[in-house]
């Protein structure tokens, strides 16, 4: 149960970002209209303006490079909470930025999984 | 509604850090046996086992210092998600350390809270 709550949720993650550095348009797929994001403090709800926000970011290519992926069955049945840092590499730039970033996932009827809540920092300093 | 959740995900962290800074042994009544703690990626179950470990870290005495707190509910009836960002001092140490924490908090029927996930991870680098 522990290890497959692990699997799935880094499996989850792993495909975000590579959505996210290769086809930004498509992490659409994995909202809700019940969505929610809070972008460096930045409040968002629905899939409509979570995509806008996400495709209209101030950079245009990046690579997510993930560090560590802590993951942990939620109170919501068959939810996931994951808690990822890492560093994001822009392109054209030599330096990375540390981020971390925490979503709640939720089960889909369809055996999938969607985002209900998406929570983005840099980290400075 | 919205408003509500920031305050209360607000006041119960900075409740968490006081107790943790102030008067460690305390936190215990924040966690139950289902809470899960995972800290530097060791993984925790239960009120005795994060307890035991939160009072045996290698940091005797410590200041937060927060720098972001982010909420959001949560799909679990009455629960918020709670992001934080900020800086650990060690007492007789100049440096800070970086660290990000996110908890889920699941409401009790006396009207309070717990924490039900915990995932704490110092941001290198």
């Amino acid at each position: 149960m522990e290890e497959q709550v692990e699997m799935v949720g880094r499996a989850f993650v792993e495909h975000y970002y590579h959505l996210f550095d290769s086809d930004r348009a498509s992490l659409a797929s994995l909202y809700h209209q019940s969505s929610m994001l809070t972008f460096e403090g930045q409040k968002l709800q629905g899939v409509d303006d979570i995509c806008s926000k996400l495709n209209n970011l101030p950079l245009e290519k990046c690579h997510h490079i993930i560090s560590t992926i802590d993951t942990q069955p939620s109170s919501f049945p068959g939810g996931i909470v994951v808690f990822v840092s890492g560093s994001l590499l822009q392109s054209g730039e030599e330096h990375t930025l540390r981020f971390s970033q925490m979503f709640h996932l939720i089960p889909t009827p369809e055996g999938s999984f969607y985002l209900q809540n998406d929570i983005f920092r840099l980290n400075y300093g």
